[in-house]
């Protein structure tokens, strides 16, 4: 079995961390490893389940070798990171796969969620994409959906938690949290008001529209994922006192008439989500159960009051994993599988 | 100025407690003041802030003479105790104005936001009952908005606080937050499932058409309250780990176009409503900002992305002030304008 030469960049960060641990979960034919974080951050080693690993400040390396002899360079850094140094890690030859909102929109960058739009990987130049976390939940929900029936409009609230923004945003709600039990105000630093024990209707920064860059992200992206761009997604994105796990409550509407049933069982077949939907015994997914699991859960799936064209339900998903360094590692083995590695990227 | 007989039953709950301190803060004209609790939680006394008052066992009140020289008795006490006490105050002729929700649907009782529809406490029988604090917020947004333009639709999710389930739901998310804290793993008591920093996609209990009783109520209280059986309302309800203040993301179809900044103007100068809108500087009602306000606070005002008829909007307030408490006091005191107290009850 061939095995690749890979590196993550921003493997202190929380999904770089989750990333180098899915790496050994699904034990991924690695026959090299190199963990980089940028400069402020930079540990000296980070252990895996297996051995420890050295991080080196991306910092130190040279702009014009950056990433020599590397296949596969997973990027987990930010924007910023992303914008500079994936051009110069494809020039070299390397592949990134970048979580980072800044190539998505590319025509020429798939943006791949691999149980959706696998092949969309087939013309890639060197860059791929993967999705904000809240259009992976909601994408592998309307995937399966539209197939039943065409979908006319997603109407979409978020409950999304702290670690979207990092470990530095889940200490901060710690903090404020034991502040706050001591009877404390605390200071906010991470997000623009207190997040203890608070919930905030932004996510991202506000756009002319009077949307976030998230709630407008959420529509581009799934137009793209699901090649459809007749879809209306309408989205206001919260941010909630909680440090894993994403929510999101979804009015559906189709073109028509849409069975209860067909829908839940579809949904029940489709990769990578899983129905936990009993209302009779108060079953439906929350964050703490679907912190450190691989699906997307979905409950409370009804039709609409009035519309026997509608259909509301409650989305759930580990933000860190399916909604980033998961779906991250699986569109490296798709890769892998589609024979895609070796691509000179041309930027 | 003529004074009144009033009493509180419910008095050591979050709400009563609440009724008696804005009774004082707007100098209720009162010419004597009960308090009761059910045995359970009866205390000696409950201090105001200008003396303390004694509280009495409401068990130990005769059935047949119960309220007895009282003119008006707010209940705030859950269903059981309005079910059976309201029918023997009506009866000794008190009026009632009642926060549970157990006669808010009958025909002949009131269903009153005073900002609202004060004219329907004309025709009351002895009952007036105070909506569910989430109907009150929605209420108060569409209706000023739906003078502008015909309302078709209100697709809501909520994010409220535990304070709605009462005291001992504010104690279980402060108990659930330290262990949690320290790592430890807790018990639920008061939510069928752990609160803190978890999200709970239930408020209420499931009816068959799997919506929620709480959903369920939005619906068909903000019809009653609006005097419009043509709106159609659905909602997912959802418990957040918060003690006050409850906030909806609340998207909204109307017959035509509909302009935003009529909108924004007509918010502005709508009674009970404060517009808190500048996404320049970040500036949007959050849970902490409105607790302990009257207000109901609105922002994140913005014409739906795709349609010219549609309006997104963000909705705070305090679901203990004017979620219940304020607005039973308004109530009291629109009962004293119209001069409607002294109606002999007929149950």
């Amino acid at each position: 079995m061939e095995k690749y030469r890979v590196a993550i960049v921003g493997a202190t960060g929380l999904v770089g961390q989750e990333i180098l641990k899915i790496l050994e979960q699904r034990n991924f034919p690695l026959s090299s490893l190199s963990l980089f974080a940028s400069g402020g951050t930079a540990a000296t080693t980070i252990s895996g389940s297996r051995r420890a690993y050295p991080v080196q400040p991306l910092e130190h390396l040279s702009e014009h070798d950056a990433f020599q002899g590397v296949d596969l360079v997973f990027f987990a850094a930010g924007e910023e990171i992303s914008r500079h140094w994936i051009p110069l890690a494809v020039r070299t030859g390397a592949t990134a796969i970048d979580s980072s909102s800044f190539y998505r929109m590319e025509p020429d960058v798939p943006l791949i969620v691999p149980e959706i739009n696998p092949d969309d990987i087939q013309g890639h130049r060197g860059i791929i994409s993967s999705p904000n976390c809240s259009s992976i939940l909601l994408s592998l929900v309307l995937h399966p959906l539209s197939k039943i029936k065409s979908l006319k409009k997603a109407i979409v609230s978020t409950y999304q938690s702290t670690s979207g923004v990092g470990s530095a945003a889940m200490i901060e709600l710690t903090l404020q949290t034991e502040q706050m039990l001591k009877g404390e105000s605390p200071h906010p630093e991470m997000f623009p008001h207190e997040i203890g024990f608070n919930i905030l209707p932004q996510v991202d920064v506000f756009l002319d529209n009077g949307y976030t860059k998230e709630e407008f992200q959420l529509l581009v992206e799934t137009r793209k994922i699901l090649h459809n761009n007749d879809i209306l997604v309408s989205a206001t994105c919260v941010r909630v006192p909680t440090f894993k796990g994403h929510c999101q409550a979804v009015s559906l509407e189709f073109a028509g008439e849409i069975n209860l049933e067909v829908a839940k069982n579809t949904l029940s077949k489709a990769p990578g989500v899983r129905v936990v939907d009993d209302t009779g015994i108060n079953l439906y997914p929350h964050p703490r159960m679907a912190a450190g699991t691989d699906m997307i859960m979905v409950g409370r799936i009804r039709q609409d009051i009035f519309n026997v064209n509608g259909l509301v339900l409650w989305v759930v998903a580990d933000n860190i994993r399916k909604g980033a360094a998961l779906n991250m590692v699986q569109i490296a083995e798709e890769i892998l599988k589609k024979g895609r590695l070796k691509v000179k990227g041309i930027i």
